[in-house]
């Protein structure tokens, strides 16, 4: 056992990465149940889906589950920016018979509220995740007050630094090979933004937290590689993706088992902030980065009607496609069976 | 003793990556008396030069040194780009009271020719190894035919299995956290360029023949891990720099040693091919990958005057600071007492 895994208060040293839209209660469920750490990722949720979630949870399972939201400080609409944006996506709406006028804005992605605190004091949570740094102090002193361990990501070693100093139980060090967003908040450059390989020791080196690590990490060997490196555990998002239990899209699935993943990029077309998705037609046509994308999570309300539209006729082109570097670890089995796999060494 | 070792007759699974322009002969013997693999870059050297060398090494060693060259396809001199170049930089002539008119034109770095074979091949090095892919066939032929095993990088799954189709003996695996030049050749699309722990495994199962693990290995864990995850072997460039045997300049020594070491970024601005290097004040301010450089490695020629000027002041803001993105393993220690510290595990 791990100091990390006595911590957390699990048996095995495997994490399931919270991944918001494509998974709810019944894979952390199975996680949890499984020994590993389950995930609840709450970014996409209001307060009263989150109560719905955490009622299933406390029904099916007295082990722990990781309840994880995001933080980003809310966004600045910017009328031209976003019309500047719908122009760049213009030919897309005429391609699929759509009015722009018609498609409503809207963040798409919440942060941590006190109304999703509301909901978290009743269920008590014993680990709380965050991505993108940590809530106000405010915010993060209910967490605290029912004992929950506090967990964030870092993806430099500034950012493990700044993490430790504000209080986290542990450090998650996210290598650039993972999957989603990227959890970078103290700087928007990408070249900051290093392999697993490099992360990992020298956040484990800085910091006195256990660490975590995440990225690239993909069978029972990348999870003994993490831990040679000093991780207490190993977190995995893109192994599970093809699990029964997760609500990964058909689209989705399909590119997950097809050459393409092995092709992804850092891209911003879908939410305004870089995360991790197999290269598809959009991205390969605006280009993953796109500076003229609105801020997050803003750039999420141009691309839903248009990837609604492709993905009635079975086409992933212009969907978030999320997956880490290293997708050889999906299997379509039970994740319980998953978990056993990935603890086997 | 793992395959690899066996197949190039190596005590320890360690390979010193040969570094053209901060070593030669004396680190590549050191490396190899210990036991693991030293290296001889030639990248940069005349054939008279090459035969220098060469001769240091017979004389010092009877250990396999890996003799290491670049196979790119000569470039095209395109005057008008380079002319274009120059006035991007113009400022900095300015600073330095260069006369952009008087700095030579050339290539700064040659890829593998007859000539250099037929210095080989009076002394037969045991492993040669490629950058960039492979060289023509009848050129191949000439080293094969004295019995030289022979190794060259892949960046992608893709360039692995071309690689092995084209008969390597041995794979090297460059993860994106790896210093120096990117070894691609098969897409110059940076995104296909994934960090060690995505890409080691998957080049592992795609391929028959052995692998080297490369990219953000410092230390005997990061060794274990690499071993961990398939490898064979790990090559290990960036922590051999701060050697007395290392020819590492008083700037790069002095970056490698600070807190800048931190930030690297793939870069075409010393060569006209992404490599990665420690940010400096000319990445920061002409942008890390610049499409008006000239093609590789011409980009090399218009930088040379400038930075010599700027070495002389000892900065090394216009010097190339080859630096993977973890320099935690450098060590101002003897080559040999570092290669035995790697293979303590």
């Amino acid at each position: 056992m791990t100091r990390l895994q006595t911590l957390l208060g699990i048996d095995l040293p495997i994490l399931q990465a919270p991944m918001a839209g494509v998974q709810g209660s019944a894979l952390a469920i199975a996680v949890s149940n499984a020994g590993g750490l389950g995930a609840l990722p709450c970014a996409m949720s209001t307060p009263e889906m989150i109560r719905t979630e955490l009622e299933k949870i406390r029904a099916a399972t007295s082990r722990p589950v990781n309840v994880n939201f995001f933080c980003h400080a809310p966004p600045v609409v910017d009328a031209a920016r976003e019309a500047a944006w719908r122009r760049t996506l213009g030919s897309y709406y005429d391609e699929f018979g759509i009015d722009p006028a018609t498609i409503p804005a809207g963040p798409g992605r919440a942060p941590f509220s006190s109304e999703a605190a509301d909901v978290l004091e009743v269920f008590k949570p014993p680990v709380v995740s965050f991505h993108f740094g940590l809530p106000a102090p405010d915010l993060l002193a209910r967490v605290r007050a029912w004992g929950a361990k506090v967990l964030s990501s870092a993806t430099t070693v500034e950012e493990a630094r700044w993490l430790e100093a504000h209080g986290v139980d542990a450090v998650i060090a996210q290598g650039v090979e993972a999957g989603g967003h990227r959890g970078m908040f103290l700087s928007d450059d990408l070249t900051t933004q290093i392999g697993t390989f490099a992360l990992l020791p020298q956040i484990v080196k800085a910091v006195k937290v256990p660490v975590i690590a995440a990225g690239g990490i993909a069978d029972a060997e990348g999870v003994a590689a993490a831990l040679a490196l000093g991780a207490g555990a190993a977190q995995l998002g893109t192994a599970f993706l093809l699990c029964p239990e997760a609500t990964t899209s058909a689209v989705h699935r399909a590119a997950l088992k097809s050459e393409a993943v092995r092709h992804t990029a850092l891209t911003n077309l879908f939410t305004g902030r870089p995360a991790r998705g197999i290269v598809n037609r959009l991205i390969r046509e605006v280009g993953p980065m796109n500076p003229a994308a609105p801020a997050f999570p803003l750039a999420t309300a141009a691309i839903t009607p248009i990837r609604a539209k492709a993905e009635a006729i079975g086409s992933g082109d212009f969907s978030p496609l999320w997956s880490g570097q290293n997708a050889t670890g999906c299997r379509e089995m039970p994740a319980a069976e998953l978990v056993w796999r990935l603890a086997e060494r």
